[in-house]
């Protein structure tokens, strides 16, 4: 039984608080990084996956994709989506990700922002998600960063005065669920090794493209103290994929 | 001007006693993964980085390779490797990775068994390194893990009793130089990110094939109850990349 923790309603109004809620993409520190992963948009069909509010889906079709569709398994979320969204391009479902369902070659693009790191089984949800998208396409994808997730508590350890004194690393090879404190709930997240993340996209079929560790930019660093221990440790991982196109005939 | 810790003599003896210093690729927890990101070596004209004794170089020539280079920074780690080698096939040459100096286009194969973290400017390396190979060329090469050289002590965190509580991640983003306990001697590392082993290799121009952390294996672990703690945090991350071979004319 996935966990469907959006729709709690204490928890979701919780999410509804973050500064990436309110304010979309440009409050989230990873867009900049993300955005240049993605190719052109123009006239692509284009799959989100744990789309949240909605606000991926709304970018592609506003940079010119011909459809998208956004899936969460949370009906609030999808609520609000539909709420913030006025465009009949965009087509909001209710659906885990590990149960997908949609015709083979159906997608020029398959993005996800934070949301693969509640899947437990990623080897099967990459080879699906090959099969879904058409010769040429893109898989690109964000998720917290194995270091991150690794040892579960999802904290610094602290001295007496409650300094960060690092981040701790613990059961790395160890595979599998966490429960993680996240806006003051317990939420079961899967952690991967960076190995559990790559091997399956290999395996599928995809070829990497690009691997990115996002960290705040040199312009925002002065700006925001907070910033700095940001440099500490990575968050998130950002992976760029790759569907082959089709040999040209001679 | 490069460190070359490995001509001073109570180090390089200290590195004689490690078990593959006197074991060899067998006794490298990593080598079975590592040999798995070979290509056939048949025929093939091989360079080996930081080839210390020189087993890998031994190792492609007993598997076929037409001929194999050694170049190691330390006098004292070359005349080992020569005391070693009996094979006309294998020369050695003493120089500083950041230094080599080959025709474009030598080597079918380069390796590097843990010695790119004592480079400290990898992009350069890269661009040169992926001159180096034939089209259609392979690099693989081995690195101590990021999450294992940021903090830069390159130890657990203990508690009172001296149990290992978990691994220290801190100034991740900082690349550069770390002063490391190695061997009971300051050793001279540079810390990179993961992003920052992948982007200048990608920048050169090659694509990505695997990214291996090794851990240790589901028979090993039994039999040595001291390979549990290699489970907790990653010590050594594996890289295949691949320069394209030239477009086949039609």
């Amino acid at each position: 039984m996935k966990e469907n923790k959006y729709d709690e309603a204490a928890f979701f109004d919780q999410y509804g608080k973050m500064a990436r809620s309110i304010g979309g993409l440009q409050s989230a520190g990873e867009w900049p990084e993300f955005e240049k992963l993605l190719p052109d948009l123009a006239g692509k069909d284009v799959l989100d996956l744990g789309c949240g509010y909605g606000w991926h889906c709304r970018y592609a079709v506003e940079h010119g994709a011909r459809s998208a569709v956004g899936t969460d398994i949370s009906e609030k979320m999808l609520a609000e989506a539909r709420s913030k969204t006025a465009d009949s391009r965009i087509t909001y479902i209710q659906t885990a990700i590990e149960e997908i369902d949609f015709s083979p070659e159906s997608f020029d693009l398959i993005l996800s922002s934070l949301a693969f790191h509640y899947v437990e089984f990623f080897e099967p949800v990459c080879a699906r998600l090959y099969k879904l998208l058409r010769p040429g396409g893109n898989l690109v994808f964000s998720v917290e960063h194995p270091i991150f997730t690794a040892q579960g508590k999802q904290d610094w350890v602290y001295d007496d005065q409650g300094r960060k004194l690092h981040w701790p690393v613990d059961n790395y090879f160890l595979d599998g669920r966490r429960e993680t404190l996240f806006l003051g709930h317990t939420v079961i997240k899967y952690h991967r090794t960076l190995t559990g993340y790559l091997d399956p996209l290999i395996h599928a079929g995809f070829s990497l493209q690009k691997i990115i560790e996002p960290k705040p930019s040199t312009e925002a660093l002065p700006r925001d103290e907070s910033l700095h221990e940001e440099l500490r440790r990575p968050m998130m991982l950002l992976i760029a994929a790759h569907k082959a196109p089709l040999a040209q005939s001679t």
